[in-house]
């Protein structure tokens, strides 16, 4: 009905956070936001203007009425009134549609996300955790399919990032010591605004509230003006940038009360997000479940630059589990109290951040939205990275070849290219310090999902521990001969400003030093020509008058070894559950049974994925066969290819839609002694292979080294000759 | 000089644990205690006879000076004198070589572990956590090196437990709700006896201060009696058993204060080792960050036997992080906060505890120490896995079986199998419940650690998590046709109770449906013959007289279908961080470089443990030598071995010794543009292979699907012409 045009203007991850805009901050998922849209905006008028036709043709009715005329002109304008209501209705409908996302594409959504977490559930991909004591919100377990998908991942992720990239890999403790954090800015900026119900002390995310309310009115309340709409859809759009008295302020504006018992409200006030514990026995030494796992990293560089034998640029990087206390999990499996992050600091020369690898993926083209384009309106486009780069509309090499390896890790998961782009984070978004920041989204029922972050965080985290610590986190780069550089020295002669000024004698000297080369140089030349020059001294709020001999002002000549400088850092940051959650979705579909009678689910995972690379089941339940099916397990097992056997009763086709479910890619029917068949998951197709090749077949399959097109063209195909390998 | 033979007797993880004895509660490190020796023993009686020679010899002497007797007469006495204090000094040197453990091995394991540590973090191996902070105290991060062998170690355990057995794996969050470890007794139990500083409030393990004290006064005081050594040993061995008041009447006893500031100490008290948290913003859900993953197999019980298709045996695994707020921690990476625990729980028939599977490990010949060993002073002995079921030493075949792939695993790990023993638990070390327990101990300079527990843990989990949550896990078999059971029916007439017995109606009634069926019966035919029976209520202290309609007592036939039960769970519990730590000492080796002035580290991973497979460099600094170095590297990165290019302009000595020092089993050397040399790291024989063929030799070799010696025969070797690629 109309475009799903996304426009994101000024929302999200600003306010309390924007000093640490991390991903685990600001994992919050970003709305699908409509802008005003001109049908909807016209719709919202006519119904208004049908509304009013519809109650004055209602009150004519009833003056005839009152006036007693005809019956024949009394039905005549009910009539009238009837074939108004129903214009009236035939709008209202529409404007649903409009909202709604057009045809019913809403409630297509919900429906389909319904049948990929039924399915995840049943076949255990996640549990809730703690289920039997009635769970915890926002924590929950990987069940089996679900626990080596995720490990599958994690080791693609350490394949295609660790070891092709030789990153130094850490792993540090979840439990973190308060100063730690106190120096990332976490202790004192990791908050979200809370509201209680004043009278069950229940908690809620204000911006939550507003949101739910907004989005509420705008989609089910058809009677609302187009200019109430437009303001909804701005707080909707400013959401994230509102302060705790706005956001009260609001609340208290709309009415809005506790959505459970319809008590009143607090106002709003932050919630700091960490999990706090104590460690050691005495007490004594706060300490916080880590909010990412970043810090590790920047607390070791010291280390970890001496082990890249003091060289930059190299990366460091750590997969572990990091914590929020989130005070009302939402959205399943996205937004959650804790999670798995995996998270790479590639550091560099602030003054060189060329990539040599750049070139690999320079070629690149996938979707790019820059804020240029989010400001304007429009959708994010197709672009070659080498392009974004050379334009500059990505900061620099080393963020672009970043961005690059992101696009190749996510697709090679089963990403689908069509819902994935990268987002740029708008200027209001960013910290202060960040050069720039692309979000890696995945579009799913929810919307687009910020799953990796990749962001210039230029040299804060570093600066920050340094400060707190007092270790330097430096690196230095060694000339191979000595530069000579001339340096501007400043000698104030204190004996003589202190005759001079007295108790103002240190804020003098203060100012004196720290003279830009410009004011040192002039004032040279006016003590050198007239013996004295007027000086603002700002922290006396006057001027005074500089004499000759209170200050030696030179230009010297130094040799210097090196430079000594604090890296910038770069920073990709992978939400793994996130990644894994769009995953399924994109991976899930549907299909007829082969009578027709009912829908079978499948997961099309790429075989680097799936759980289990391949089942194998006797075609009957027969000695013989079950003995070929228990020596293929065997050679699988040698070869290291991760599988089950099946030796249940069930038909053929009820065990393949077992394993669909599963996404296992294939599956091998025992029904001879010296061949079998291999059927592939989303194909359907299969082959007939001798037992003796079928492990390597297998495992080449699995790893990738040959595709199913490849075995295909090379191995006699199977049709079905008896019915009872029929699969379905 | 003398044999250091380990005795345990009832030493260790009783006391206020004992109910929830499993491997994070008692990861305690076992001492090496040894039993008075008959030549300590001696020893010390004959240096308390000697000093009472030496002190009467020298009042003989003062008495011959002060009687003034001739010079030649007190010469000669003080010549005796003086021999005697060298006889003295000799025992003395004797007695400090045996307490010790014989010819200076204490020093010696000492300045080893010193060795090991210092190389493992001068390389990174390991780093305190937070470390420019000034760290805390047991929290350590894996640095590069040391997060590679760790993701090895967890790598082979996935493969050779999970995958090969077919295990449901699962990923559970570390928050925990408090219901959860109320229900497994963490909440009530997991405690450590503290005692504070009574002035500055400094906490301590009271059983580590007695325990130093105790050591101490055996180690370094000479002059104590053989009594008073007895009863340190004694001490020693059973504190673990030590209650509070017990503990803290030794502290008392023995004059114990702070050892920092030496102010007088507070009496002991509980400390509960869980680091305390706070779920959801409200604070009103108490959660800890959990003690072991376990639990969260436990409370999964019912869905993972439903995914299993409601069949048993079956095992669950967990990898992942665990926590414990240890009140003082010592012995570096032995005893730290923050860890990782492998688990598996195998969920068994009560009534079935054979494994299929067990005649594959039957054959396994390997250091086993039966609780009946432990208790007549002898060591561990050699023996036959199989036998020792048959012999019913191992309480089942189950049991039995993982022992057996507990051993295999820790073997192919590198765990030297002369200093691998698995040891059984005293009766009084189990929990009650448990049916059997035997700990893999590895030796290493700290002595003998528990690095996996395997236990028999009946019912007990399942049952107090069904107790909890009011949710049944339990297990059914099917009967394959309907069995007809006789069944016992008492059916108290509760009118006819309430009348004779009034308030006491509810005991009676209790104690009559509490009847054995012997007792039924008996009480049946008494009623039938007499009208009436005498009958011991326990809960009301006395006899009653139960009369002929006060009970119906009968056996009924049932047909019935299933046999509900609990399953028993054996559960193999692994320290990831202790086996790695270990592991490092038993890879540790120094070796003299070529011209002998120095001592060379060596770390002899296995290729399936080392954090590197392989090193890359060119011979010399020559632009053809690196682009051939270069080359194998992509060609090692497209087979998937990780490895390290080395381009410094070392000495080919001086990057020998570094990679080894890495443990990396192989290098290569680019020194033509056909063909390169491989040396393997421990024999570092070299040999020289076609530049084709390098990458898929180093992948089979560090896959170990060949072996070095079948390099070695197969291709020609190199030895050293010009100097150059001397290796030191």
């Amino acid at each position: 009905m109309r475009s799903l045009l996304v426009r994101l203007l000024s929302s999200t991850s600003s306010g309390p956070r924007s000093s640490i805009s991390r991903l685990s901050h600001i994992l919050s998922i970003r709305q699908v936001q409509a802008p005003m849209a001109a049908s909807e905006e016209s719709l919202r008028k006519a119904l208004a203007d049908m509304q009013a036709a519809v109650d004055s043709r209602g009150n004519a009715v009833r003056a005839l009425k009152a006036a007693k005329a005809s019956k024949p002109e009394i039905d005549a304008a009910i009539d009238a009134l009837n074939h108004l209501k129903l214009e009236k209705l035939s709008i209202e409908k529409e404007l649903q549609a409009a909202v709604s996302g057009g045809d019913g594409s809403a409630v297509t959504r919900e429906a389909f996300r319904q049948a990929v977490v039924n399915t995840l559930e049943r076949r255990l991909f996640y549990i809730p955790s703690f289920k039997i004591y009635r769970g915890v919100a926002g924590l929950y377990d990987y069940g089996p399919p679900g626990c080596a998908v995720k490990a599958n991942v994690l080791s693609f992720w350490r394949q295609h990032f660790v070891l092709e990239e030789n990153m130094l890999e850490v792993d540090c403790p979840c439990v973190t010591p308060e100063v730690v954090l106190k120096a990332s800015g976490h202790v004192d900026k990791f908050t979200d605004l809370m509201v209680k119900d004043l009278k069950t002390g229940t908690c809620y995310r204000a911006d939550h509230l507003l949101k739910d309310f907004c989005n509420e009115k705008l989609q089910k309340d058809l009677t609302i003006s187009a200019e109430k709409a437009s303001e909804f859809k701005l707080v909707l759009a400013t959401l994230d940038d509102l302060s705790a008295e706005e956001l009260g302020a609001k609340i208290k504006e709309y009415g809005i009360v506790s959505p459970d018992t319809k008590n009143p409200l607090s106002d709003p006030y932050p919630f700091n997000l960490m999990f706090q514990t104590s460690i050691g026995p005495s007490g004594t030494i706060p300490g916080f479940m880590r909010p990412e796992t970043a810090q590790g990293i920047f607390v070791n560089f010291k280390d970890l630059y001496y082990y890249n034998g003091n060289r930059l640029p190299f990366a460091a990087a750590q997969i572990g589990q990091a914590f929020r206390n989130e005070i009302s999990p939402r959205q399943g499996l996205l937004r959650v109290r804790e999670f798995t992050l995996a998270e790479i600091e590639h550091f560099v020369d602030p003054e060189d951040k060329s990539h040599p690898k750049f070139g690999e993926v320079s070629h690149l083209e996938f979707l790019m939205f820059p804020r240029e384009q989010q400001m304007s309106g429009q959708s994010a486009t197709k672009t070659c990275l080498g392009e974004a780069v050379a334009k500059g509309t990505v900061n620099n090499e080393t963020l672009g070849y970043f961005i690059g390896r992101v696009y190749l890790f996510l697709t090679r998961l089963g990403i689908d290219k069509g819902r994935l782009r990268f987002r740029q984070h708008l200027a209001n978004e960013m910290a202060h310090y960040a050069a720039d920041c692309w979000d890696a989204e995945i579009e799913c029922s929810y919307g687009w999902i910020e799953c990796v972050g990749i962001a210039d965080r230029s040299a804060y985290d570093l600066h920050a521990h340094t400060e707190k610590s007092g270790v330097a986190l430096v690196a230095a780069e060694k000339f191979a001969q000595p530069r000579e550089v001339e340096k501007l020295v400043i000698t104030p002669i204190k004996k003589e400003i202190g005759l001079a000024f007295k108790g103002s004698q240190k804020m003098v000297v203060e100012a004196l030093e720290a003279m830009t080369e410009e004011e040192a140089m002039k004032m040279k030349s006016s003590l050198e020509s007239k013996g004295e020059d007027e000086f603002l001294v700002c922290t006396l709020g006057k001027t005074v008058t500089i004499k000759d001999g209170m200050v030696k002002i030179s230009k010297e000549k130094k040799k210097e070894h090196q430079r000594v400088f604090t890296p910038s850092v770069i920073e990709p940051s992978f939400g793994i559950g996130r990644i894994i959650y769009c995953l399924y979705e994109h991976s899930f579909y549907k299909r007829p049974s082969k009578d027709g009678d009912e829908q079978l689910n499948v997961f099309s995972f790429p075989p680097l994925v799936a759980p289990i690379k391949c089942t194998v089941f006797p075609l009957i339940q027969k000695p013989e066969y079950e003995a070929v099916a228990q020596h293929i397990s065997k050679l699988l097992t040698a070869a290291g290819v991760s599988h089950i056997i099946d030796m249940s009763g069930n038909t053929i086709g009820k065990r393949y839609a077992r394993t669909d479910e599963l996404g296992v890619p294939f599956a091998i029917t025992a029904d001879s002694q010296t061949d079998v068949t291999i059927r592939e998951r989303d194909s359907k197709d299969q082959v007939r292979i001798t037992i003796s090749e079928v492990a390597s077949i297998v495992k080449d399959l699995t790893e990738e080294q040959k595709t199913w097109a490849d075995i295909w063209s090379a191995y006699p195909h199977h049709t079905s000759t008896n019915g009872e390998d029929n699969e379905e």
